[in-house]
């Protein structure tokens, strides 16, 4: 049965030493309570909550699977009590705003605990994420709608499902034909099908509801997605008391038999004449739903990180555990018939690529999600902006890049245990099967990329790129003569440099033909993926090195950069090429020939 | 439902216009009456039974999967009836020998047909594959135990299953129990426990017998691999007139739950005092095993072109037919509500990522089964002694790269399907976890680098690397100013003298830290799988482009070769400072920091 166990050290490691967030938090008066020791508390209380509870949960729910009865989702049985005790024990509330019953504190908090609940058990953890949700209500909704729906949403009793794919239109919303027609009491006839639809329904928690936020098109409105308004599509009609009133015209049509996150819900939903209400202005459905795209996305690009930190942890205990063969340099137990697996070179290759990553990435999510409050709480409107621009550009990049290596590093794990790790009680094939979803939903890495490249970067003139490039810059410069970290500083100031390079290569190569954007976008997002962890590297290193006492600790986050100096951010040197070999041979191929 | 379709123009172009193997084979008496006609005629019947019978069977073995009753294999019932099909058509005895009931057609055309039945269902053809422990016992056994033996193995009525692993060494078999004490009668009493057994029984074959190959160590023989000799023993003893006789003490422990293959049923095999039989040397067991590991690895590596040719297949079909979205450079259905997502360049890279290494792969592998099949049949020593150099060398590139790129590029498969690509009916996430397995069983990739890199390249000097080298530098000198691929051919006729080059350099370090070399392996492998199909490539370019007429399909080849050195060979750049970092940052961490 596989093992996992809450990162504390690290956390503490990235918000203090290297983000030196409490210093940020100081002219923040929304955080004015915000000291290290009440994050390590409430992050060690949440840890033990990861651990106990819901790392137990991992396999099992895998097992049980869900099922659908009556148009409604049975939930696997054990993932119920665990669910009560978690909202319970108010760990939805914490960084939501205290007007709607939250806890007003930072949402790096959350991101911290979202990761571990993700390694722990992210099928159950998934039931558990409305971020993405109540921001859209809290930024969009009338004071009534937020008052009626936010207070349950935040206290975590109803769920908070978002509906937008449709069957025949996937990533594509303009394709989008779930129609809302007004009704005489100002309310919306919604009629249409949605899928791939998470936790769409379930039966965890009793007299839940299920508040569903639907993008539909007003009759009349234009083709495309300027025609596409948001909706909340509530599973029960909710009384002007709060209480649950006339069960609406919605229902689970199926759910799918996935590859992985078994215990996860993936729900058809039925829209038959539900009543629904609007929450976006009229066919503003985009931009409404672009409010809560940064968090749905940071959240699923966690999930990369999460996967991977408990596959390591796994992979890194059977390494020390199992032997065979001798050393290289010869036995190191000769008391034993063979070495244990973790003096092989090649064996430690896998589980540092897995470690640098999830270490690194862990860095770069904390930083972003210390973004989020900034935006949301400083009183300075410069920072703010720049607040803005960097999520709006990191965004793509943690989703993207983190999923993908996500995916690379549980099946390293997977590897390490060698035959061990395709059978299933092991558990190491279940993370590399929950973890396949993570680089398609929210938008495939494909869709990232175009993101990022597209509207993040060239729409902008590379604008939000030179405010981050500015930062490592910056940053790189001061520690260029630093004895322990200097050559990697200026290893990523040239990477950094090539990067911008690169950037203005790709927009004027697109001007000539656009295809070379797409044909480009993928492995740009992978190389400002690799410069990105570069930067968390080098400010890890720095702060290590700079620690009065040097522990094992400090001494492994040295080691550790320097191997992903050494053997991860060398794969700029091939997407540098790959970026430059243009379209042309993507392209000429006529459609019809890829079949022959 | 999944597709497929077996790639016999590209079996034809690839074995007839690239290797020119009819023009090889006139000086081997053997293959005289071999020629294009009988081989495409055998080729087409075997692809129909693959598309027909074997590929409706994939899904379905999935759902039914194996158990185990009574110490014995229930394996999928829908595989009973094709396997009836499949031995009485003759299929198993293609390349077998005559003197045994074999027609002994050339291997080539058994590897073409192998590459077909695992892309149509990797878990049936698992079971029909036992062309290692034919040839284990060819090799070595007595003529009395060939006799005995082998016309059912090559008829196919008999399993010949290879029991190596033992739970508490997994890959490290000097650290093998098992026990063979001699008895009276010249056999030997056989205890132990064997793990990871692929098909270690199945009811599949009525009246069927399992000729389970066993390494066991000799009371008194040495420790290690030194003291290991191989043992035939069946799960019904044989009797003089080749009837079935007495039951032998032979069970099925249990078999696993794995990620995939669940049709293929993996054994753990009791061995209670069982008789066996001596076919190697006393304590030469390993090198007895030798003589059928290139044929093993040989059939697994295979397993990663396989896989990625379906779902690439499946990836193509589906990449036409699904609109979303439009093209950057304009609409392309202009009468559809958007284009087929086959327009986006990057769901082209994927495709074509996927299609340079199946096709790349296929010739690589071809190649090496008509290395097979001179080193068998012709009666030229130094040509066999230089097809013995080649197929060392090239198998373990074979297994560990095809494998890797396999997994890969199954992946892209099912990223082109977005979410669909998740759900299980569609098929493609079967063939990811079913491809999972390939990259471990018969030695990991980490094995076959190390194999590939101590015992093939360093251990000899270089010399068979040379050889290839060699063969790789004539043909780019030749092809050096050909007008469509003489640049392809000065490109790769770098790569491969850096190739050289990094061998040298990794040689001398290594002498200098012997760790050096197994950070380095993976790497190492890799660079050379990337060279390897580069020549592949180039070799099916020059033959496209050579040909009098051309067509869609020559089109096609010149334009995937294109898309490989701008795409693909890159990676080497990457490699090249990889394979340079030593082993330092790789090294330095305590075991136990590991788990910090």
């Amino acid at each position: 049965m596989p093992i996992y166990q809450a990162p504390l050290e690290d956390y503490n490691f990235i918000i203090d030493d290297v983000l030196d967030t409490y210093t940020c938090f100081k002219d923040i008066p929304q955080f004015s309570d915000v000291n290290r020791e009440l994050m390590e508390s409430i992050l060690s209380e949440a840890g033990k909550f990861a651990e106990q509870e819901i790392q137990p949960l991992n396999q099992l729910g895998d097992q049980q699977g869900c099922r659908v009865e009556n148009g409604e989702v049975i939930a696997p049985p054990c993932f119920k009590e665990p669910m009560k005790k978690y909202i319970d024990a108010g760990w939805t509330q914490l960084s939501e705003s205290p007007e709607y019953g939250g806890q007003g504190l930072p949402y790096l908090l959350n991101g911290a605990i979202c990761e571990m609940n993700l390694s722990a058990c992210t099928a159950f953890s998934l039931y558990g994420i409305r971020d993405g949700s109540i921001a859209a209500i809290e930024k969009n909704a009338s004071q009534e709608i937020k008052d009626k729906y936010l207070p349950k949403l935040v206290e975590g009793i109803w769920g908070g499902p978002m509906c937008m794919t449709e069957p025949q239109g996937g990533s594509d919303l303009g394709l989008i034909k779930t129609k809302a027609e007004p009704q005489a009491d100002g309310s919306y006839s919604v009629t249409g099908t949605k899928m791939f639809i998470t936790g769409g329904d379930s039966d965890l928690i009793e007299n839940s509801n299920s508040i569903m936020l639907v993008l539909a098109r007003i009759p009349g409105a234009p083709d495309g997605i300027k025609g596409i308004s948001l909706f909340i599509v509530p599973k029960f009609l909710v009384n002007d008391d709060g209480s649950l009133g006339e069960r609406n015209h919605t229902s689970v049509g199926s759910i799918e038999h996935k590859m992985g996150l078994n215990g996860s819900a993936t729900c058809v939903m039925n829209y038959d004449g539900a009543k629904g209400f609007l929450i976006s202005k009229e066919n503003k459905g985009m931009a409404a739903m672009f409010a809560m795209v940064n968090r749905s996305r940071y959240l699923i690009g966690q999930q990369g990180t999460a996967a991977a930190s408990v596959a390591y942890q796994n992979a890194a205990q059977y390494a020390l555990d199992r032997i065979q063969f001798r050393s290289l340099t010869g036995p190191k137990n000769p008391d034993l018939p063979a070495d244990s697996i973790i003096v092989h070179p090649d064996v430690r290759r896998l589980l540092l690529t897995q470690r640098s990553f999830v270490e690194g990435s862990r860095a770069f999510n904390l930083y972003v999600a210390k973004l989020f409050d900034e935006l949301d709480y400083s009183q300075d409107e410069d920072r703010k902006t720049r607040c803005q621009s960097l999520l709006d550009l990191l965004t793509p990049i943690l989703k993207g890049f983190n999923t993908e290596m996500g995916w690379e590093s549980v099946n390293h794990g997977l590897q390490v245990f060698g035959g061990h790790g395709y059978i299933r009680e092991n558990g190491m094939e279940q993370f590399v099967r929950d973890s396949r979803a993570a680089a398609i939903y929210e938008g495939t890495t494909g869709i990232q990329a175009m993101d990022l490249l597209a509207r993040k970067v060239l729409a902008t003139q590379g604008e939000m790129l030179k405010i981050f490039t500015s930062e490592i810059n910056s940053f790189c410069t001061e520690n260029k003569d630093h004895c322990v970290v200097g050559k990697m500083a200026n290893e990523l100031q040239a990477a950094t440099a090539r990067w911008l390079e690169l950037t203005m290569e790709i927009g004027m190569s697109a001007m000539k033909n656009p295809d070379n954007l797409g044909a480009a976008s993928v492995d740009y997002l992978m190389y400002s993926g690799y410069v990105t962890l570069g930067y968390f590297w080098v400010r890890m290193a720095q702060a290590a090195a700079d620690k009065e006492k040097q522990t094992p600790f400090t001494q492994a986050k040295l080691q550790t950069a320097q191997f992903y100096f050494d053997r991860i951010l060398p794969r700029t040197a091939t997407l540098e090429k790959t970026i430059q070999a243009g379209s042309a041979s993507i392209m000429e191929m006529n459609a019809e020939a890829f079949v022959l």
